[in-house]
C-alpha cells in the first residue's frame, strides 16, 4: 500500500519553511505543499480568535487541495488554533509544532530550569507553560521577543544589532541560568546562532522543526499513509500575496532559490 | 450650513493615530471615526494589490458609516491605493498623507538633497520620489526602514537598540548630508526625537500628520463641509482585531488612554 496525497503545511508566512526543510530531509518521498498567508502576516501580534479564522481557512484550502495530513507549522496557530482545527477536520491528522517538542523534552535528562520565547500570542496563550508543567518539575521562565520575527525577516540574524535585542528581551532569563532554551516560534531558528553565542554552549537550544518532521513521519507510518512509490516527492507553495517577495525572504531560510510559486 | 457627519480615517493599525491626533487638534469640533485594520497589519510589507484591497474594504466600512470624508492615514496605502479609492468612492473627498507633504515641501526654502524614508512598499512604489521630483530640482535619497514600525509598536523609540537601527538603515544618507528628511510612514514620528538627534540640528524632518490635518480643514471648509454646531467633536475607534491590545499600543501614540473601541 503506497499513499501519494500530499503533506499539507502552512504556517503565517516564511517561518514555517524551518519546518518544511526538516521534513523534506526526513520524508524524501513525499509530496508537499506549503501555504504561506503572506498576506496576513504575520500571527503572532494577533488575537486567538483572529489566528483561528486564518488557520481555518488555510487547513481549509490544504484540505480541498487533496492532503493526508497538516503541519500547523506556526507556533501561534498551534498554541491558539490546534484543538479548533482538529475538531473541523476530524479526519485527517493534524499535527502541530508544540506536542513534538514537549515529549520530547522529557526524555532530555537534568532539564531543571527551562526558558521558552515566542510571539506575543504564544507566550500569552500559556500552553507551552502548562503543558511543560504537567510532564516535569522544574522552573520556566518565558517571555516574549516581538522584534525577532522582524529581525529574521530582515536577515539581520548574527551582527551587533541582534545581539543588543536578545540582550533586551532575555538579560533576565540569562541572569536566572536556564539550563534550556526552547525556540517558540518558527522564525527563531535563524537566530540560533546568535542566542547559543549569548546564552553560551551549556544552555541546550530546542527548536521544534526537527521533532515536528520526526513526529510526523511517525504518524504517517504508524498509520500507514507514507509514499511508497519510488519518487523523489515534489513541492509546492502557494502564497497569499506576492510571489517575488516570499521567493526573496524564503532564501533566508531555505539557503537556496524556491520555485513552484503560485498566488491564490 | 453645517454638517455634523463625521470624518473617517483609516489606518493598517495605530500609525494614523498620529494623524487622527493633529486632525483632533485642528478640528475641534469635528466628529471623528478612526479605523484600524489591526488583523491584517502591517501594510508595508505587503504587495500593492493586496494593500489596494484591503484599503477598499476599509473605505467602504468608513463610507457605510456615513462619513463626509476619508482621510487615509497611512503612507504606504496612500502611495499604493489613493488613485484606486478615488475613482470607486468619487463622491466625497478621499485625501491621502503624501500630496500634504509634497505641496508643502515646495515652500520651504533651501531643499536641495531630501531623504524619504518609509516602508518597503511605499518605497518601492517610487510615488514620493516622482511626485517630489515632478515639482522641485534637487536630489533625493530613499531608503525603507522595515524595523521603524515594529520599534514603535514596542515603544523602542529612543535608547540605544532604536540608534543602532537607524545608523544600520541611514549610515549611507547621513554620509550624503541630507537637508530634509521625509518620515513616509505614519508611525515614525514616534521615533521623530532618535532621527532628529542621529541626523542633527541642521536636518529639517517632516512628517505627514501636520499637512494633512491642515489640508483637510482647508478641504472641508471650502466645500462648506464643517461642523459649525457648539460642540466638542466625538472620537469612535473601530478595529479589526483585538481592543486591548490597540488600547495598550494605542496609548504611546496619543499618550493618553483610548476609550470608545469597537471590534468589527
Amino acid at each position: 500500500m503506497s499513499n501519494n496525497k500530499p503533506i499539507g503545511i502552512f504556517d503565517s508566512g516564511i517561518g514555517g519553511l524551518t519546518v518544511f526543510k526538516e521534513i523534506r530531509k526526513v520524508l524524501p518521498k513525499e509530496h508537499i505543499l506549503y501555504l504561506g498567508d503572506t498576506a496576513r502576516v504575520p500571527y503572532g501580534t494577533k488575537s486567538q480568535e483572529v489566528v483561528k479564522k486564518y488557520s481555518f481557512l488555510n487547513s481549509k484550502f490544504l484540505k480541498d487541495n487533496g492532503v493526508k495530513v497538516i503541519i500547523v507549522a506556526c507556533n501561534t496557530a498551534s498554541t491558539s488554533a490546534l484543538d479548533y482545527l482538529q475538531e473541523k477536520f476530524s479526519d485527517i491528522p493534524i499535527i502541530g509544532v508544540v506536542k513534538p517538542i514537549i515529549d520530547n523534552l522529557i526524555k532530555i535528562d537534568d532539564v531543571f530550569k527551562i526558558g521558552v520565547i515566542g510571539t506575543n500570542t504564544t507566550i500569552e496563550s500559556n500552553v507551552y507553560q502548562n503543558k511543560i508543567l504537567e510532564k516535569i518539575r522544574g522552573k520556566i521562565i518565558s517571555k516574549s521577543c516581538p522584534l525577532f520575527v522582524p529581525l529574521a525577516e530582515e536577515g539581520l540574524t548574527d551582527n551587533h544589532i541582534t545581539l543588543s535585542i536578545i540582550d533586551y528581551y532575555l538579560h533576565d532569563m540569562k541572569k536566572q541560568n536556564i539550563d534550556t532554551l526552547i525556540l517558540g516560534c518558527t522564525h527563531y531558528p535563524l537566530l540560533k546562532k546568535s542566542l547559543q553565542y549569548y546564552f553560551g554552549d551549556n544552555v541546550k537550544i530546542i527548536d521544534s522543526a526537527y521533532f515536528t518532521a520526526r513526529e510526523l513521519k511517525k504518524v504517517i507510518i504508524d498509520q500507514k499513509m507514507d509514499n511508497n512509490d519510488d519518487v523523489i516527492g515534489s513541492d509546492r507553495f502557494f502564497v497569499t500575496d506576492s510571489i517575488e517577495s516570499f521567493k526573496k525572504t524564503g532564501n533566508l531560510f531555505l539557503g537556496k532559490e524556491i520555485e513552484n510559486i503560485q498566488h491564490i
